[in-house]
Protein backbone atom coordinates (compact mmCIF):
# COMPACT_ATOMS: atom_id res chain seq x y z
CA UNK A 1 0.00 0.00 0.00
CA UNK A 2 1.87 3.31 -1.20
CA UNK A 3 1.88 5.66 1.33
CA UNK A 4 4.63 8.27 0.27
CA UNK A 5 5.71 9.17 -3.00
CA UNK A 6 9.18 9.89 -3.86
CA UNK A 7 9.87 12.57 -7.16
CA UNK A 8 12.91 12.58 -8.72
CA UNK A 9 13.50 16.78 -9.35
CA UNK A 10 15.30 17.14 -13.01
CA UNK A 11 13.66 16.43 -15.60
CA UNK A 12 10.55 14.84 -13.73
CA UNK A 13 9.36 18.12 -11.76
CA UNK A 14 11.29 20.59 -13.37
CA UNK A 15 11.96 21.15 -17.38
CA UNK A 16 15.25 21.17 -17.91
CA UNK A 17 14.77 21.89 -21.32
CA UNK A 18 13.91 25.47 -20.50
CA UNK A 19 17.95 25.41 -19.95
CA UNK A 20 17.93 26.17 -24.35
CA UNK A 21 15.78 29.53 -24.06
CA UNK A 22 19.01 30.68 -21.72
CA UNK A 23 21.89 29.55 -23.88
CA UNK A 24 20.04 30.50 -27.06
CA UNK A 25 20.26 34.25 -25.91
CA UNK A 26 24.02 33.78 -25.29
CA UNK A 27 24.82 31.96 -28.45
CA UNK A 28 21.77 32.72 -31.16
CA UNK A 29 20.83 29.20 -33.04
CA UNK A 30 22.28 26.42 -30.82
CA UNK A 31 20.74 26.85 -27.36
CA UNK A 32 19.45 23.60 -28.01
CA UNK A 33 22.33 22.05 -29.30
CA UNK A 34 24.51 23.04 -26.44
CA UNK A 35 21.19 22.19 -23.26
CA UNK A 36 21.46 19.09 -24.88
CA UNK A 37 25.24 18.09 -24.47
CA UNK A 38 24.98 19.96 -21.67
CA UNK A 39 22.60 17.31 -19.99
CA UNK A 40 23.65 14.28 -21.47
CA UNK A 41 27.38 15.36 -20.31
CA UNK A 42 25.95 15.88 -16.78
CA UNK A 43 24.62 13.01 -16.31
CA UNK A 44 27.56 10.71 -17.82
CA UNK A 45 29.90 12.26 -15.27
CA UNK A 46 27.32 11.90 -12.50
CA UNK A 47 27.50 7.83 -13.36
CA UNK A 48 31.27 8.02 -14.31
CA UNK A 49 32.44 10.12 -11.33
CA UNK A 50 31.29 7.46 -8.41
CA UNK A 51 32.74 4.78 -10.81
CA UNK A 52 36.40 6.48 -10.70
CA UNK A 53 36.07 7.17 -6.52
CA UNK A 54 35.76 10.92 -7.86
CA UNK A 55 32.60 12.22 -6.26
CA UNK A 56 32.04 15.54 -6.51
CA UNK A 57 28.44 17.72 -5.90
CA UNK A 58 26.36 18.36 -8.97
CA UNK A 59 27.07 22.02 -8.87
CA UNK A 60 30.23 21.27 -10.13
CA UNK A 61 28.92 18.14 -12.31
CA UNK A 62 26.55 21.07 -13.51
CA UNK A 63 28.92 23.56 -14.55
CA UNK A 64 31.53 20.71 -15.73
CA UNK A 65 28.90 19.69 -18.15
CA UNK A 66 28.40 23.20 -19.37
CA UNK A 67 31.95 23.39 -20.12
CA UNK A 68 32.30 20.44 -22.01
CA UNK A 69 29.53 21.24 -24.18
CA UNK A 70 30.49 24.99 -24.96
CA UNK A 71 33.98 23.51 -25.83
CA UNK A 72 32.82 20.94 -27.94
CA UNK A 73 30.84 23.25 -29.82
CA UNK A 74 33.88 25.41 -29.92
CA UNK A 75 32.17 28.56 -28.23
CA UNK A 76 33.67 30.85 -26.56
CA UNK A 77 32.97 31.48 -22.86
CA UNK A 78 34.34 32.96 -19.40
CA UNK A 79 33.56 32.04 -15.91
CA UNK A 80 31.00 34.62 -15.31
CA UNK A 81 28.74 32.90 -18.06
CA UNK A 82 29.48 29.17 -16.90
CA UNK A 83 28.09 31.12 -13.36
CA UNK A 84 24.99 33.09 -15.00
CA UNK A 85 24.30 29.62 -16.99
CA UNK A 86 24.58 26.86 -14.85
CA UNK A 87 22.24 29.09 -12.11
CA UNK A 88 19.47 28.22 -14.47
CA UNK A 89 19.04 25.30 -12.85
CA UNK A 90 18.28 27.10 -9.44
CA UNK A 91 14.59 28.65 -11.36
CA UNK A 92 13.71 26.15 -13.86
CA UNK A 93 9.90 26.26 -14.15
CA UNK A 94 7.80 22.80 -13.21
CA UNK A 95 6.78 20.87 -15.87
CA UNK A 96 2.77 22.44 -16.82
CA UNK A 97 0.80 19.93 -15.21
CA UNK A 98 2.49 19.14 -11.81
CA UNK A 99 1.11 22.02 -9.51
CA UNK A 100 -2.32 20.47 -10.72
CA UNK A 101 -0.65 17.02 -10.27
CA UNK A 102 0.78 17.57 -6.43
CA UNK A 103 -2.47 18.94 -5.91
CA UNK A 104 -4.41 15.80 -6.25
CA UNK A 105 -1.87 13.79 -4.39
CA UNK A 106 -2.01 15.64 -0.89
CA UNK A 107 -3.70 12.63 0.94
CA UNK A 108 0.24 10.77 0.34
CA UNK A 109 3.62 12.32 1.81
CA UNK A 110 5.79 13.75 -0.41
CA UNK A 111 9.51 14.24 -0.97
CA UNK A 112 12.09 15.22 -3.43
CA UNK A 113 14.77 13.02 -4.15
CA UNK A 114 17.68 14.38 -6.57
CA UNK A 115 21.22 14.22 -7.86
CA UNK A 116 20.81 17.92 -6.63
CA UNK A 117 23.12 19.29 -3.89
CA UNK A 118 21.12 20.59 -1.32
CA UNK A 119 21.39 23.68 -1.95
CA UNK A 120 20.62 23.51 -5.41
CA UNK A 121 17.28 21.81 -4.47
CA UNK A 122 16.23 24.46 -1.55
CA UNK A 123 16.85 27.04 -3.93
CA UNK A 124 14.32 25.62 -6.50
CA UNK A 125 12.29 24.70 -5.09
CA UNK A 126 11.86 28.16 -3.34
CA UNK A 127 11.82 29.86 -5.83
CA UNK A 128 8.65 28.13 -7.79
CA UNK A 129 7.07 28.68 -3.71
CA UNK A 130 6.56 24.55 -4.09
CA UNK A 131 8.46 24.40 -0.21
CA UNK A 132 4.68 23.18 1.51
CA UNK A 133 4.21 20.62 -0.73
CA UNK A 134 7.14 18.23 0.27
CA UNK A 135 7.76 17.04 4.00
CA UNK A 136 11.35 16.49 3.05
CA UNK A 137 13.91 17.38 0.13
CA UNK A 138 16.98 14.54 -0.08
CA UNK A 139 20.23 14.83 -2.00
CA UNK A 140 22.33 12.37 -2.93
CA UNK A 141 25.12 14.93 -2.16
CA UNK A 142 24.33 13.08 1.77
CA UNK A 143 25.58 9.95 0.51
CA UNK A 144 28.52 11.16 -1.63
CA UNK A 145 27.17 8.92 -4.86
CA UNK A 146 24.78 9.33 -7.09
CA UNK A 147 21.08 7.72 -8.77
CA UNK A 148 21.36 4.46 -9.67
CA UNK A 149 23.56 3.78 -6.25
CA UNK A 150 21.26 1.96 -4.18
CA UNK A 151 22.48 4.47 -1.14
CA UNK A 152 21.04 6.84 -2.75
CA UNK A 153 17.31 5.34 -3.02
CA UNK A 154 18.14 4.30 0.94
CA UNK A 155 17.93 7.94 1.88
CA UNK A 156 14.10 7.94 0.80
CA UNK A 157 13.48 4.92 3.05
CA UNK A 158 15.62 6.64 6.09
CA UNK A 159 13.37 9.37 5.37
CA UNK A 160 10.17 8.40 4.94
CA UNK A 161 10.60 5.17 7.78
CA UNK A 162 8.32 2.88 5.27
CA UNK A 163 8.97 -0.02 3.90
CA UNK A 164 10.60 0.35 0.34
CA UNK A 165 7.42 -1.02 -1.44
CA UNK A 166 5.42 1.31 0.29
CA UNK A 167 6.86 4.25 -1.79
CA UNK A 168 5.80 5.31 -5.02
CA UNK A 169 9.09 6.35 -6.44
CA UNK A 170 8.68 8.82 -9.39
CA UNK A 171 10.98 9.69 -12.48
CA UNK A 172 11.07 10.84 -15.94
CA UNK A 173 14.46 9.41 -16.08
CA UNK A 174 14.66 5.80 -17.89
CA UNK A 175 17.94 4.96 -16.01
CA UNK A 176 16.28 6.70 -12.72
CA UNK A 177 13.51 4.28 -13.07
CA UNK A 178 15.28 1.14 -13.69
CA UNK A 179 17.54 1.97 -10.65
CA UNK A 180 14.65 2.51 -8.67
CA UNK A 181 12.88 -0.61 -9.60
CA UNK A 182 16.53 -2.38 -9.30
CA UNK A 183 16.03 -1.14 -5.45
CA UNK A 184 12.95 -2.43 -4.68
CA UNK A 185 10.32 0.90 -4.50
CA UNK A 186 6.81 0.79 -6.32
CA UNK A 187 8.21 3.16 -9.67
CA UNK A 188 6.07 5.03 -11.80
CA UNK A 189 7.52 6.31 -15.19
CA UNK A 190 6.27 9.78 -16.36
CA UNK A 191 7.12 9.31 -20.03
CA UNK A 192 6.24 12.69 -21.47
CA UNK A 193 8.16 12.15 -25.17
CA UNK A 194 7.26 8.58 -25.82
CA UNK A 195 10.77 7.08 -25.02
CA UNK A 196 11.57 3.16 -25.48
CA UNK A 197 11.97 1.96 -22.20
CA UNK A 198 15.74 0.91 -20.68
CA UNK A 199 16.92 -2.33 -21.31
CA UNK A 200 18.31 -2.68 -17.75
CA UNK A 201 16.16 -5.98 -17.06
CA UNK A 202 13.77 -3.89 -14.84
CA UNK A 203 10.56 -2.58 -15.65
CA UNK A 204 8.41 -0.01 -14.00
CA UNK A 205 4.88 -0.32 -11.91
CA UNK A 206 3.16 2.28 -13.62
CA UNK A 207 4.09 4.46 -17.53
CA UNK A 208 2.23 7.45 -17.56
CA UNK A 209 2.61 10.54 -19.75
CA UNK A 210 2.19 12.97 -17.22
CA UNK A 211 1.75 13.81 -13.43
CA UNK A 212 -1.84 14.43 -13.28
CA UNK A 213 -2.77 10.43 -15.61
CA UNK A 214 -0.65 9.19 -12.27
CA UNK A 215 -2.84 10.44 -9.98
CA UNK A 216 -5.81 9.04 -11.60
CA UNK A 217 -3.87 5.97 -11.20
CA UNK A 218 -3.12 6.75 -7.02
CA UNK A 219 -7.00 8.21 -6.72
CA UNK A 220 -8.68 4.85 -8.32
CA UNK B 1 60.13 4.75 -18.24
CA UNK B 2 57.44 2.80 -20.29
CA UNK B 3 57.92 -0.75 -20.67
CA UNK B 4 54.45 -1.96 -21.67
CA UNK B 5 51.62 -0.38 -23.67
CA UNK B 6 47.83 -1.66 -23.34
CA UNK B 7 44.49 -0.72 -25.45
CA UNK B 8 41.34 -0.14 -25.11
CA UNK B 9 39.75 -2.27 -28.19
CA UNK B 10 36.58 -0.52 -29.13
CA UNK B 11 36.95 2.63 -30.77
CA UNK B 12 40.61 3.01 -30.56
CA UNK B 13 41.94 0.13 -31.95
CA UNK B 14 38.58 -0.97 -34.02
CA UNK B 15 36.62 1.26 -35.73
CA UNK B 16 33.13 0.82 -33.86
CA UNK B 17 31.49 2.97 -36.72
CA UNK B 18 31.77 0.84 -39.28
CA UNK B 19 28.52 -1.11 -38.22
CA UNK B 20 26.64 1.91 -39.28
CA UNK B 21 27.38 -0.26 -42.49
CA UNK B 22 25.84 -3.08 -41.54
CA UNK B 23 23.01 -1.39 -39.80
CA UNK B 24 22.14 0.76 -43.23
CA UNK B 25 22.15 -2.50 -45.22
CA UNK B 26 19.02 -3.71 -43.04
CA UNK B 27 17.38 0.09 -42.41
CA UNK B 28 18.36 1.60 -45.65
CA UNK B 29 19.22 5.31 -44.62
CA UNK B 30 18.97 4.52 -40.63
CA UNK B 31 22.55 2.81 -40.02
CA UNK B 32 24.24 6.38 -39.08
CA UNK B 33 21.29 6.72 -36.22
CA UNK B 34 21.12 3.36 -35.34
CA UNK B 35 24.86 2.63 -34.23
CA UNK B 36 25.33 6.72 -32.99
CA UNK B 37 22.07 5.36 -30.58
CA UNK B 38 23.01 1.55 -30.09
CA UNK B 39 26.99 2.79 -29.25
CA UNK B 40 25.81 5.37 -26.12
CA UNK B 41 23.31 3.20 -24.96
CA UNK B 42 26.06 0.24 -24.77
CA UNK B 43 28.20 2.62 -22.75
CA UNK B 44 25.62 4.14 -20.89
CA UNK B 45 24.91 0.50 -19.29
CA UNK B 46 28.15 -0.62 -18.93
CA UNK B 47 28.29 2.55 -16.05
CA UNK B 48 24.60 2.39 -14.80
CA UNK B 49 24.75 -1.83 -14.47
CA UNK B 50 27.74 -1.36 -12.00
CA UNK B 51 26.30 1.55 -10.22
CA UNK B 52 23.22 -0.91 -9.86
CA UNK B 53 24.85 -3.73 -8.97
CA UNK B 54 23.47 -5.83 -12.13
CA UNK B 55 26.71 -6.64 -13.70
CA UNK B 56 25.93 -8.35 -17.11
CA UNK B 57 28.82 -9.06 -19.99
CA UNK B 58 29.40 -6.85 -22.29
CA UNK B 59 27.82 -9.39 -25.41
CA UNK B 60 24.42 -8.86 -23.09
CA UNK B 61 24.86 -5.13 -22.90
CA UNK B 62 26.17 -4.79 -26.81
CA UNK B 63 22.92 -6.55 -27.78
CA UNK B 64 20.75 -4.34 -24.94
CA UNK B 65 21.69 -1.15 -26.47
CA UNK B 66 20.91 -2.39 -30.13
CA UNK B 67 17.62 -3.12 -29.08
CA UNK B 68 17.55 -0.10 -27.09
CA UNK B 69 18.20 2.16 -30.31
CA UNK B 70 16.14 0.43 -32.95
CA UNK B 71 12.81 0.63 -29.87
CA UNK B 72 13.45 4.21 -29.77
CA UNK B 73 13.58 4.37 -33.52
CA UNK B 74 10.61 2.50 -33.89
CA UNK B 75 12.06 -0.16 -36.16
CA UNK B 76 10.59 -3.83 -35.99
CA UNK B 77 13.00 -6.44 -35.49
CA UNK B 78 13.74 -10.42 -34.52
CA UNK B 79 16.39 -11.94 -32.03
CA UNK B 80 17.44 -13.36 -35.52
CA UNK B 81 18.88 -10.06 -36.61
CA UNK B 82 20.15 -8.84 -33.08
CA UNK B 83 21.94 -11.52 -33.08
CA UNK B 84 23.27 -10.60 -36.71
CA UNK B 85 24.26 -6.90 -35.85
CA UNK B 86 25.91 -7.29 -32.90
CA UNK B 87 27.82 -10.08 -34.31
CA UNK B 88 29.59 -6.68 -36.31
CA UNK B 89 31.33 -6.26 -33.53
CA UNK B 90 33.72 -9.60 -33.60
CA UNK B 91 34.66 -8.24 -37.29
CA UNK B 92 35.31 -4.87 -36.94
CA UNK B 93 38.12 -3.31 -39.04
CA UNK B 94 41.33 -1.57 -37.11
CA UNK B 95 41.59 1.80 -37.60
CA UNK B 96 43.81 2.34 -41.10
CA UNK B 97 46.97 3.37 -39.68
CA UNK B 98 46.63 0.73 -36.48
CA UNK B 99 48.75 -2.19 -38.52
CA UNK B 100 51.50 0.50 -39.20
CA UNK B 101 51.14 2.17 -35.72
CA UNK B 102 51.32 -1.38 -33.82
CA UNK B 103 54.94 -2.46 -36.40
CA UNK B 104 56.15 0.54 -35.33
CA UNK B 105 56.12 -0.80 -31.20
CA UNK B 106 57.28 -4.17 -31.05
CA UNK B 107 59.70 -3.14 -29.08
CA UNK B 108 57.21 -2.06 -26.30
CA UNK B 109 55.08 -5.47 -24.98
CA UNK B 110 51.36 -5.01 -25.87
CA UNK B 111 47.88 -5.73 -24.35
CA UNK B 112 44.27 -5.30 -24.86
CA UNK B 113 42.21 -4.38 -22.19
CA UNK B 114 38.71 -3.76 -23.06
CA UNK B 115 34.93 -3.95 -21.25
CA UNK B 116 34.54 -6.85 -24.22
CA UNK B 117 34.03 -10.84 -22.89
CA UNK B 118 37.18 -12.59 -23.38
CA UNK B 119 35.45 -14.41 -26.21
CA UNK B 120 34.40 -11.40 -27.89
CA UNK B 121 38.43 -10.32 -27.80
CA UNK B 122 39.73 -12.76 -28.81
CA UNK B 123 37.25 -13.51 -31.83
CA UNK B 124 38.15 -9.88 -32.94
CA UNK B 125 41.45 -10.40 -32.55
CA UNK B 126 41.39 -13.27 -34.60
CA UNK B 127 38.91 -12.19 -37.59
CA UNK B 128 41.82 -9.71 -37.80
CA UNK B 129 44.87 -11.85 -37.61
CA UNK B 130 46.66 -9.79 -35.20
CA UNK B 131 46.94 -12.35 -32.15
CA UNK B 132 50.49 -12.17 -32.46
CA UNK B 133 50.60 -8.63 -31.77
CA UNK B 134 49.39 -8.73 -27.86
CA UNK B 135 51.16 -10.31 -25.50
CA UNK B 136 47.48 -10.31 -23.65
CA UNK B 137 43.94 -9.74 -23.71
CA UNK B 138 42.36 -8.47 -20.36
CA UNK B 139 38.74 -8.40 -20.43
CA UNK B 140 36.65 -6.42 -17.72
CA UNK B 141 34.40 -9.46 -17.32
CA UNK B 142 37.31 -11.16 -15.29
CA UNK B 143 36.12 -8.31 -12.14
CA UNK B 144 32.58 -8.65 -13.16
CA UNK B 145 32.29 -4.31 -13.86
CA UNK B 146 33.58 -2.10 -15.94
CA UNK B 147 35.90 0.73 -16.67
CA UNK B 148 36.80 3.40 -15.30
CA UNK B 149 36.37 1.11 -12.40
CA UNK B 150 40.08 1.54 -11.12
CA UNK B 151 39.39 -2.47 -10.37
CA UNK B 152 39.53 -3.19 -14.20
CA UNK B 153 42.61 -1.42 -14.74
CA UNK B 154 44.52 -3.52 -12.17
CA UNK B 155 44.02 -6.34 -14.45
CA UNK B 156 46.48 -4.69 -16.65
CA UNK B 157 49.23 -4.35 -13.36
CA UNK B 158 49.03 -7.81 -12.50
CA UNK B 159 49.44 -9.25 -16.29
CA UNK B 160 52.06 -6.89 -17.32
CA UNK B 161 53.43 -6.50 -13.11
CA UNK B 162 54.71 -3.57 -14.04
CA UNK B 163 54.23 -0.27 -11.68
CA UNK B 164 51.26 1.87 -13.36
CA UNK B 165 53.67 4.91 -14.44
CA UNK B 166 55.34 2.36 -16.61
CA UNK B 167 52.27 1.26 -18.56
CA UNK B 168 51.11 3.53 -21.41
CA UNK B 169 47.53 3.08 -21.54
CA UNK B 170 46.29 4.26 -25.18
CA UNK B 171 42.49 4.75 -25.91
CA UNK B 172 40.54 6.99 -27.66
CA UNK B 173 37.62 7.28 -25.27
CA UNK B 174 37.46 10.76 -23.37
CA UNK B 175 35.88 8.53 -20.26
CA UNK B 176 38.28 6.00 -20.82
CA UNK B 177 41.56 8.09 -20.75
CA UNK B 178 40.35 9.78 -17.62
CA UNK B 179 39.74 6.82 -15.92
CA UNK B 180 43.27 5.20 -16.43
CA UNK B 181 44.89 8.61 -15.60
CA UNK B 182 42.73 9.13 -12.14
CA UNK B 183 44.13 5.32 -11.65
CA UNK B 184 47.85 6.14 -12.60
CA UNK B 185 48.95 4.83 -15.75
CA UNK B 186 50.52 6.66 -18.05
CA UNK B 187 48.13 7.79 -20.57
CA UNK B 188 47.80 8.77 -24.17
CA UNK B 189 44.24 10.06 -25.57
CA UNK B 190 44.32 9.43 -29.50
CA UNK B 191 41.13 12.03 -30.00
CA UNK B 192 40.71 11.61 -33.91
CA UNK B 193 37.63 13.75 -34.01
CA UNK B 194 38.84 16.84 -32.43
CA UNK B 195 36.47 15.99 -29.40
CA UNK B 196 36.92 18.59 -26.66
CA UNK B 197 38.42 16.91 -23.15
CA UNK B 198 36.13 15.16 -20.23
CA UNK B 199 35.80 17.61 -17.84
CA UNK B 200 36.78 15.12 -15.35
CA UNK B 201 39.59 16.37 -13.31
CA UNK B 202 42.61 14.52 -14.78
CA UNK B 203 44.15 15.02 -17.95
CA UNK B 204 46.24 12.66 -20.41
CA UNK B 205 50.05 12.97 -20.70
CA UNK B 206 49.99 12.58 -24.48
CA UNK B 207 47.18 13.74 -26.60
CA UNK B 208 47.50 12.52 -30.73
CA UNK B 209 45.63 12.38 -33.61
CA UNK B 210 46.45 8.14 -34.13
CA UNK B 211 48.76 5.85 -33.26
CA UNK B 212 51.29 6.44 -35.50
CA UNK B 213 51.82 9.42 -34.46
CA UNK B 214 52.16 8.16 -30.39
CA UNK B 215 54.55 5.78 -31.91
CA UNK B 216 56.67 9.08 -32.88
CA UNK B 217 56.55 10.17 -29.35
CA UNK B 218 57.30 6.98 -28.06
CA UNK B 219 60.49 6.27 -29.95
CA UNK B 220 62.06 9.95 -29.74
Amino acid sequence: MVQAVVFDAYGTLFNVQSVAIACDKEYPGNGEIISRIWRQKQLEYTWLRPLMNRYVGFDRVNRDGLRFALRQLRLSFDEALVEELANTYLTLPPHHEVPKGLRRMTQLRRFILSNGTEEMLTKLVQNNHLEGDFEGILSADGVLTYKPDPAVYTLAVSAAKLPKEDILFVSSNGWDVAGAKSYGFTVAWVNRKGSAPEELDVVPDYEVRDLVELTNIINS
